[in-house]
C-alpha cells in the first residue's frame, strides 16, 4: 500500500527546507569557518613611532581583534595594531619613512599600502606572510591627509574587515591658516557590513557607516572647542565603497584643502565631497556655545551611524552632558 | 480515520501564507497609521519675506500637504509652506535674518536648519512643538547656494518626507560674471521613496529622483532662454541620500562656482559633481534655438525623473510645444 | 474515489512553479525577444577621421556587435563602430567637426551626443533612423576629456548597452605640463548589467565595472612606462550610473585638470572624484620599476572589474609577466 503519510511528510519537509534556503542561503561551512576565526582576539599593540632627524621609524602590527562597532555589537576585525581605524600617523613633508609591519595574524598574509608615498607597489606594498615581519623605506614628499590600508588581495575584504587608517603629511611650509588654528582633530569615515560576508561587501549596502570606527564614541565623547576657536579637522573617507558628503551642522567651512594639499584651497563650503579614499583639511570657526552635529549629509549613512558632535563651550571643556542634538 | 483532505488543505494554506509573507512583509499596523496621517492636507501658505535695512524678516510654516510628485501620484508630504521644495529664499551677504517658524503640524515637532548661517544648532535649530511658533536671529555672512531643511530627529525622515529648500546668499561684491547674466533659475534635486517607509529611506533606492519636487514640471514648463543668453542656474542637490552629476545636454558650463562661492571658480565643465546638500552656481551660454535637456548624468536617476528642458527660442518666449527631446 | 496521487502531484507542481517564479520572474516573452536580437553581430568598422585645415571629418557607425566583457562572457552590445567603448576621437580646441553617423542597426534609431560641442540638441543630436545616415557640423571650442554617447531615448538603455566613448579636445595653448609628459593613455570607466535588463540598469548594481570595456585587458596588457616617466591619463567615467574614485596605487597625482580644462588645476591628489560623465587629465611621475594597480577606490567596483596595471620598467617595454599585484 502507498505510504501517503510518509509522502506528505516528505513534501512538507521539502517546503520547509526550500523556505529556509530562500531565507538564509549561507552554507554551514562558512559559519564554521567564521566561528573558528572568532577564537582569535589579539589585544591592541601600541605602534612604535620614533623620529631620528628626517627619518621616522614606524612599527605597526597586522592582527585580529574584536572591536565594538555599535553599543554591544562586536566585529572580529582584521586590524592594524588592534584598533579600527588603525593609529593616526603624522609625519612631515620630506620625511623618510622606515616602516616595519609585523604580521601577527597566523592565518593569512597582510600588507601596507600608504597613499602618502610614491613607490613601486609590487616591491614595497607586498604581502607579509603569517607571523613574519618586514621593513620598507620610502619618502613622504607630498602633503596631505592620506589613507593607508592593507593591499593584500582581495583588497575589498581586507578594507571592509577593518584594515585602514590615516597618515597625515604636514606641508613643509604649512597651511596659510596655520597660525589661526586652535584645535585639531582627525575623523575617518568607514563602513561595516555583515560580519565577514564578502557578498555584503560587494553589494555595498553597509549595516553601519561610522566615524572613527564606531557609531557612538563621537556622540558620547564630543570633539571639544572653545567659543571663538578655529577648529581644523583632518578627514579621510576610507570606504571601502561609499562616497561621503561631509558637513558640520551650524557651520560653513572657512577653508577646505582638497586631499590636504595647501594649494587646493576652497572657500565657504557647506559640504565637502569625498571620494572613497579621499581626504581633506577642513577648518570652521565656532562663535557660539552649543552642540554642532557632524554628519555625512548622505543621510541614510548618517542614520546608520556616521554622526558625531562638536561641542563648543565657554572654556573649551566638556560639560559631560548628553548631546543636545541627535540625528 | 486520518483526514488527509484536511491535511492537504492545511499544507496548501501554509504554502500560500508563507509565499504571501515573503512577498509583502509589511505589518498591517503601519498601513493603519499611514492612513491616519493622510487625512491631514493643509493648503499651501505664502511665506512672509520683508526687508528692513539689512534685516530680513522671514516667516515660514511647517505643515503637512499632499503634493503631486509624478502625474497623478501624490505624496502626503511634510513641507515648508505646503510645497516641496519649500520657497526659494534670497538674501544678501551680511544680512541679519529674523526667522520665525510656525509649526502647523499637530502631530510632531519640526525645526529649521539653514546651511547659510553659522550658529549654534542646539540653540537656534531647535525643535518647535506642534502648533507652536518661535523666532531666531542669525546672520548670513557667506555667499552661496545653501540647503535648508528640517533638523528634527530622525532627520532622514524629515528630509525624505519633503522638508527642504534652498536659500541663496548673494555675494556682497557679486560674481565676476554678473554683468553678463541674462536669466536666472533655481533647481533643487531630491528623491522620493515609498511613502513614509523609513526602511526605503535607509535603503536609498528612490522611486523618483526629481527636479523642483516632481518629474514633470520642468518638462511641461521648460526653463526659457533667448538665443545668445547667458543662463545662470542656482542648484542644490538636497538628497537626502544620492549625489548628483548635473549636466545640461548641448552645453559646456562656462563657469561653475562650487557651493556658490565666487572664489571657487571652475571653467568649462561638462558635468558638475554635487554631494548631498552641495550647491553650485552654474552658467551656460546658449547660441542656438532648441531644447536642451537638463539631467543628472547618473542616468538611472534621470530615468526616475530627474530631467527637464532648457528651451532656447529667438524671442525667449515659450513655444508651448512638447519637448523635442526626451530622456 | 478521490485521486489523491494526482492531488499530490498538483500541489508539488504548484510549489515548484511558485519557487521557480520567485527565483526567476522574467517572463518568457523577454527571453524570446533577446534571442532574436542576439542574432545580429556586425563586425567592427574603422571610424573615418580626416583633417582638412581646422575641419575634422568624422564618420562613425551605430551597430550591434558581440563584445567580450569578461573572459568568456559576451554581451550583445549596442556600439559605436563595433567596440565598447567606441573609438577615442582627438581634436584641437577651435576645430570644426563635420560628423556623420551611419546607423547600421536595422532595429532602432540611434544618435550622437558629443559633450565636447555646444549646440542645440534638438537639432544636432537627433535620432537617425535604422539603416540611415546623417551629417552634422559643430565646433569644439573648449578643451577637455568629454564623454560622447547615444542620446536616443531611453538614454539609460543606450548607454548601458554600450554606446559611449571619449572625445579629447586638446587645449589651444596646451597644458602647463605638456613639455614634461612622456606617455599618454586614455581610460574609460563604465558598467555592465544583466544583459538587456532595463530593471537592472535602473537598480544600478552592475555585474561588472570595467576600464576600457572589459575586466581583463588592462591586466593582461598593462599600460607601460619607463622609470622616470611622467604619465598622463585622459579619463572619463561614463557610468551610466556610478561615480568613480579613481586612484593609481603607489602614486600621487602631480596634477589633475578637472574635466580636462587647463584652468582647473589641482595638485597632489591621492584620488580624484569623477561624477557620471565626468572627465579629468591626470599626471603621475613613476620613479621605480614595478606594477602599479589602477583602480576605482570604491572597492566593490574595483572587485567587479575596474582595475588594471600600470607597468614601469627600465626600458619602458613590457615584461610579458603576469601582474605582480592583484586586487
Amino acid at each position: 500500500m502507498f505510504n501517503w503519510k510518509l509522502y506528505l511528510v516528505v513534501i512538507l519537509g521539502f517546503v520547509i527546507i526550500l523556505s529556509g534556503f530562500y531565507a538564509n542561503p549561507i552554507p554551514l561551512i562558512e559559519e564554521e569557518l567564521e566561528s573558528a576565526l572568532e577564537t582569535l582576539n589579539q589585544p591592541p599593540v601600541e605602534p612604535v613611532i620614533l623620529r631620528e632627524g628626517n627619518t621616522v621609524h614606524i612599527e605597526m602590527t597586522a592582527q585580529v581583534t574584536n572591536v565594538e562597532i555599535s553599543t554591544g555589537v562586536f566585529y572580529n576585525a582584521w586590524t592594524f595594531n588592534g584598533t579600527v581605524p588603525g593609529p593616526v600617523i603624522r609625519v612631515k613633508q620630506g620625511d623618510t619613512l622606515h616602516f616595519t609591519l609585523n604580521n601577527m595574524d597566523p592565518n593569512m598574509p597582510h600588507s601596507m599600502d600608504f597613499h602618502a608615498v610614491e613607490t613601486s607597489p609590487s616591491k614595497n606594498f607586498v604581502d607579509i606572510m603569517p607571523l613574519e615581519h618586514r621593513s620598507f623605506t620610502y619618502a613622504a614628499n607630498r602633503p596631505g591627509v592620506f589613507m593607508y590600508h592593507c593591499g593584500t588581495a582581495p583588497v575589498l575584504e581586507h578594507i571592509a574587515n577593518g584594515m585602514y587608517g590615516v597618515i597625515i603629511v604636514e606641508p613643509k611650509d604649512g597651511y596659510p591658516t596655520d597660525s589661526e588654528v586652535d584645535r585639531e582633530y582627525t575623523i575617518v569615515q568607514s563602513e561595516w557590513y555583515a560580519e565577514h560576508d564578502f557578498n555584503a561587501f560587494l553589494d555595498g549596502s553597509p549595516e553601519y557607516v561610522v566615524f572613527n570606527g564606531d557609531d557612538f564614541t563621537l556622540k558620547e565623547h564630543p570633539l571639544l572647542a572653545k567659543v571663538g576657536d578655529r577648529v581644523r579637522i583632518y578627514i579621510n573617507n576610507v570606504g571601502p565603497n561609499r562616497v561621503s558628503s561631509f558637513h558640520i551642522v551650524g557651520t560653513i567651512m572657512d577653508r577646505v584643502y582638497t586631499d590636504g594639499n595647501p594649494k587646493n584651497m576652497l572657500y565657504g563650503l557647506q559640504t565637502v565631497m569625498l571620494p572613497a579614499s579621499g581626504g581633506a583639511v577642513i577648518e570652521v570657526v565656532v562663535n557660539e556655545e552649543g552642540d554642532y552635529p557632524i554628519v555625512t549629509h548622505q543621510f541614510n549613512d548618517a542614520t546608520k551611524g556616521a554622526s558625531g558632535i562638536l561641542r563648543v563651550t565657554a572654556d573649551g571643556l566638556d560639560t559631560g552632558e548628553e548631546p543636545a542634538m541627535s540625528h
